[in-house]
């Protein structure tokens, strides 16, 4: 993963990405019957190795901390005394201070004990790419990642009339399948090194379903679409210039559940062959948790308010590196901000139409 | 160690402190023979088992990352395929975003690989203080800690009329001895546990040497007297409260080699009892480069223009932090620019009477 591609999936810091991202918090909770579940049946360690739990792409951790105290508890329930850490890893530079504080319960008021008290646990941050291996060879017991894998290693090509490869042309949407699938070889080649015997992965990613649903494309209306549109309408009234207005391309593909099944369905695969078997595989729908609030209150300006700044805690990079970086900061914001602005204007005018439900292909992976 | 003490050590980010801190680089340069010689000794680890290597108080991890290397090669010339962690930890705050893009060579031009490209090592960040236990039990091999050990847990107290413990009154001085006695008990008792049997720690801490030397007080002007009187200026100006004048006491305590060596001398301490042995203890004063640079090129405004930020590096935010939090921030940052710049216009002054010798207790110590 090139350094400077890195750069630009910067997320916003100090608990903003956790506080917005509701939804993301709920994939997480449902996924973590399942993690309980396989922790239960999973070999008892030698004495002397932790059981080694990582989160790879784990933001500020803030999402994920609940099932981690499940994750614990589950693991305490089997071996009481068996030491335990976690490792949260993501690009060099995302929040690492926001992580830990949250775990040691120094970021707003909780009644929980800091997950970072628990007896024997030590918590580690990693800046190694998932692209990448992370931790030595055979220590890894249990690999958990949710809405983390779609952002690809690299971008191979910008998207000329679009943002997304959803809406890319067929030769731009080819290369961007290209670059996913290998980019999926390598994490779970990683990820197969870094797994003991017994050790699992369960991965929540984004995904295009059976029914062609993906993130904020489950009705008529297509998120991507309108992220596509107000970003057209800046090139049209002269706000942004044809380079910048091409060079807003997403760094992510979402992979059909048959692509994330096609390593492990062929035993002649390096997959296959480096000891990964598939346990379990199934899609999920989450509800938009702010179109279905709009549903009760139905206040279209407290929706549009709620749900605007959630879709730009993500991908507010993206188009900000697309502008010009000789223009003025200032100059940059304001495009910046009159774009969500003329979303949210949209939203507000339309409310019944705007919904962002996560479409994810849950996987739960073995290494024999 | 509480939160909110903990806040107030924080350091200026993006590289600032170890750019500042030549001379810190300088001490880790001189300890690093000592800690190629000890690994080269150590027993070969059970397979399976990294090389645990841990950098206590590791700031942006800059100064010590030379060392690293060596410390690094020094273990693949005895086991060349061992696989090696390195855990850089630091309070919540740090910037472990520097860090991490400092070891993978992201950060400014440099010949060398980045240490993190080294195959099989594996780099992480914990923002767990080492005053509680940051590893696993008896998973550490070599731990390591520069120049951060004097920070201790909490202020007994603040020191009426002076900013460090060396200028305190005898009471005052007494109570942050207590406290540094038994921080230092925890500090070794948390790496005791830490530590693999045969494992070793080389730390370099601050001291007061035995000619009661210590840090800036090497010659007849000390640079903690320089902090108070400048303090009281600003004092006598009006320029700050009585309680903002207080309010200015470094949360630290220099210790002699013989409250290092305490512990260890005494079989039936706790320290001893939980097998750490103490091998080598010495001290070392290591010139200020920029008090030798000036001896040469003799330009008292160059080397004030650089003393001074190094100063400010480690110092500014006690005195940030004692000022009222309910003055504007405009006015704070006005005060605390004086306050440096007073200090510069000084050492401009009188140049041939300032200088910061770093005056370190070095000790080895093993756990049987």
């Amino acid at each position: 993963m090139s350094a400077t591609d890195g750069q630009k999936i910067a997320m916003r810091g100090a608990g903003y990405y956790s506080a917005n991202t509701v939804g993301a918090k709920y994939v997480i909770d449902k996924v973590a019957d399942l993690v309980v579940d396989a922790v239960a049946r999973m070999p008892r360690l030698a004495n002397g190795h932790p059981f080694a739990i990582a989160d790879f792409g784990a933001a500020d951790g803030g999402t994920s901390m609940d099932m981690m105290r499940r994750l614990v508890g589950a693991v305490r329930e089997t071996e009481p005394h068996r030491a335990i850490s976690i490792t949260y890893t993501d690009l060099p530079h995302n929040d690492f201070s926001t992580l830990f504080r949250l775990s040691q319960g120094l970021l707003g008021p909780s009644t929980d004990m800091p997950l970072a008290d628990t007896p024997a646990l030590y918590i580690f941050g990693s800046g190694t790419s998932f692209y990448r291996q992370v931790l030595p060879d055979n220590s890894l017991s249990f690999g958990f990642s949710a809405t983390a894998m779609h952002w690809i290693s690299k971008r191979p090509c910008m998207i000329a009339d679009h943002v997304q490869a959803v809406g890319a042309s067929n030769a731009e949407r080819e290369q961007f399948r290209t670059q996913a699938l290998r980019d999926w070889e390598t994490i779970l080649l990683a990820r197969a090194r870094e797994l003991r015997s017994g050790g699992r992965l369960a991965l929540a990613n984004f995904c295009i379903d059976e029914e062609g649903h993906y993130l904020g494309h489950t009705t008529a209306v297509d998120m991507f679409d309108c992220f596509a549109r107000h970003w057209r309408d800046l090139l049209r009234a002269g706000r942004i210039s044809e380079t910048e207005y091409v060079n807003a391309t997403f760094q992510q593909f979402y992979k059909t559940p048959q692509e994330f099944a096609a390593p492990f369905r062929d035993p002649a695969s390096s997959v296959s062959q480096a000891g990964l078997r598939l346990e379990k595989m199934f899609t999920m729908v989450t509800p938009c948790p702010y179109a279905e609030a709009f549903r009760t209150h139905r206040n279209a300006q407290d929706f549009a308010r709620a749900y605007v700044p959630t879709l730009r805690s993500w991908s507010e990079t993206v188009f900000a590196n697309a502008l010009d970086s000789s223009r003025p900061a200032n100059e940059r914001s304001a495009i910046i901000d009159d774009f969500y602005n003329a979303y949210e204007a949209d939203v507000a005018r339309a409310p019944d139409e705007h919904r962002m439900d996560y479409v994810h292909c849950v996987t739960q992976i073995v290494k024999l």
